[in-house]
């Protein structure tokens, strides 16, 4: 069949759209009809050409929700009609992996998804003149219609609308997941999260979610502070307005009468910048402070410190997909968008027709949005 | 009252044997009689110069094991007669860290002590003209009686040599604490210990406590294979005798049928060279690999990798005096010695008297020893 897409033809360019090939599912696969998709940093990593990974021709997204219209052989655990959103993080709940039940990240299809291909070791997408397009992370959600693996799609409840849940396939669930499946929170903690974009502040509001008393958000711009207050930020650093280092005003910060230590529980990064990671760390409790990177940093960037940061008791971590097993754990988080325990609505601050994809890259860059969702 | 002690009158001199003055227990200290200890890597640390902290003139040595036989005002948890190990992690049981049960690095006297003061910020030696010498690590072991805070002495069995339990203040502990505090380590387990010295030893032994399956030593110096095959080592890997890297060969060795991912479930670092503890975090396994930091590094070394490294699952972190809560924990690893749960015996190869204390720093330096024990 044919569907629209937003196609990256080379690193660099915009996107293009048009009209592609797209192959029915084969053994274990679905096809899915997107109705909504965010567009991700992530995205705009690959689709700039920073990605050294990066597979072009492809049709990028990865941030999607939408129906099943159509299912392969032996596929069981979906059917036609069936709400879904696409997984970049599969769960097979079959391999080494998946069984150990110490981590989400799933390695059944790990080979092929890293070459852009489906996990028979080939694209079911093709320009009309039959060249290939490369598959993007398993999901292709900047494509009208896409095909996933059965193992990569999480069904959720039919009354979540698409053009908010979308964003439960990244960003809330890789912020939420961050603090209690892969930090673990616990009520009470003090904490800090670096960058106030669309993860810190999915971060923001799982840290509230998990009861944490002192909530502080770290930003050069005064502008991110009104959002993330709304969304549970209960201090406010910004870098460039302070006399010390951000790490010595966080020590002061969380500094008690009884504790003359101080420094957070848990930070969290959000930043992508490796030295910021370095504060992120750094600004934690000795003796038990855990620091967890979100953000992904550029290509052959390093984190560095002193060992003894570490042997005086930090913990340094990081989180893919917020720890989150992605056929278990997104319905949940749906439930707690539909319930109101979470909130994604705010975040949402542009919508767009497939058409003008190229304008939420622009608002990406040009930082008013927060998300920008595509509508089909 | 004069005691004999081995004085660090200078960063790079050999010890000095010699009379020196010591002041009887303030409130809250005992003075103890010392009857064993053992000469450590961090005493060679200080009194070389390399440490940037390193005070002179001291009386070093931390790992001792002797006699209480004064008590100052106000001490309840420690009698004249008993038994003791210094501690130069204290546990007041009452400051925040303390409290927190999260961490063993109580900060009740971590000002002073690193002053090398009393927590009164005075020092209970002195050379016979007058001049104070610094206290060490808060221990000063390499002197036959010595003042410690009561908070900073474990009580132990009377049946427990000396010459052997001084070893559990501090290699036996941070070694063994490493892998059944820090890391955790189940049975079952895969885990890679870079460096088999002293602490290595004790990791080793530790992981055998702990049910490893797979426990594997890396070293450069192929004489070490036995001593660690005595102490549960079941693989050995020489990084000079072997093609690739050391991180490969270790993932090829822990990979399975089943999982074909490989890495190890823990990993340890007891060399201190940080280019060896980012090897032992990129040899743990993706999703859950964790890597502990027990060496010393040199002043000003960092360590590094790519955040993706942590991103993809792996845990780094660090120990100190292996997470144990010196008061609480250390009786018990004494009583595990003396029901021959853990070996200390042939880790101790050679002892001297008190005049002879060179001697152990040269067979330090030469590797023939694995500890040298000091014979009041
Ligand atoms: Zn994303
Ligand atoms: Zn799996
Ligand atoms: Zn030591
Ligand atoms: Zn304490």
């Amino acid at each position: 069949m044919r569907t629209r897409a937003a196609v990256a033809l080379e690193a660099g360019k915009p996107l293009e759209v048009m009209e592609v090939n797209l192959e029915g599912p084969k053994a274990g696969e679905v096809m899915i009809e997107i109705k909504a998709t965010g567009i991700c940093h992530t995205d705009e990593f690959t689709r700039s050409g920073a990605d050294p990974e990066g597979l072009f021709p492809a049709i990028l997204g990865h941030e999607g929700a939408g129906v099943v219209v159509e299912v392969g052989p032996g596929v069981t655990s979906v059917k036609v009609g069936d709400h879904v959103i696409p997984l970049y993080t599969p769960e097979c709940r079959q391999c080494a992996s998946c069984l150990s039940g110490k981590t989400n990240l799933c390695t059944a299809i790990r080979a092929t998804q890293g070459q852009g291909l489906m996990p028979d070791g080939t694209s079911r997408f093709s320009m009309l003149d039959g060249t290939p397009i490369h598959h993007y992370m398993g999901c292709s959600t900047f494509s009208n219609y896409t095909v996933l693996p059965e193992i990569a799609v999480a069904k959720v409840r039919e009354d979540a609308p698409f053009d908010k849940i979308c964003y439960i396939g990244c960003g809330v669930t890789t912020g939420i997941g961050a603090v209690i499946n892969t930090a673990k929170v616990e009520i009470g903690a003090k904490a800090v999260v670096f960058g106030l974009g669309g993860i810190g502040l999915n971060v923001i509001q799982g840290l509230r979610l998990a009861g944490a008393d002192m909530i502080i958000g770290v930003d050069l711009n005064n502008d991110k502070k009104p959002m993330a207050e709304h969304f549970g930020m209960t201090h406010f650093i910004n870098p460039k307005e302070i006399e010390g280092s951000v790490v010595q005003e966080i020590v002061n910060m969380t500094k008690t009468p009884f504790d003359q230590i101080g420094g957070a529980d848990y930070s969290f990064d959000a930043t992508g910048n490796t030295k910021v990671m370095r504060d992120a760390l750094e600004c934690t409790h000795r003796g038990w402070g855990q620091s967890v990177i979100i953000g992904v940093a550029a290509a052959g960037a390093e984190i560095s410190t002193r060992p003894f940061q570490l042997v005086t008791g930090r913990v340094w971590k990081g989180t893919a997909f917020g720890g989150a097993r992605g056929r278990t754990d997104v319905p949940k988080i749906v439930d707690w968008y539909m319930d109101g325990k979470i909130e994604i609505d705010p975040m949402i601050t542009h919508t767009m027709p497939l058409d003008d994809i190229n304008k939420g890259f622009d608002l990406m860059h040009s930082g008013e949005s927060i998300r920008s969702v595509v509508l089909y």
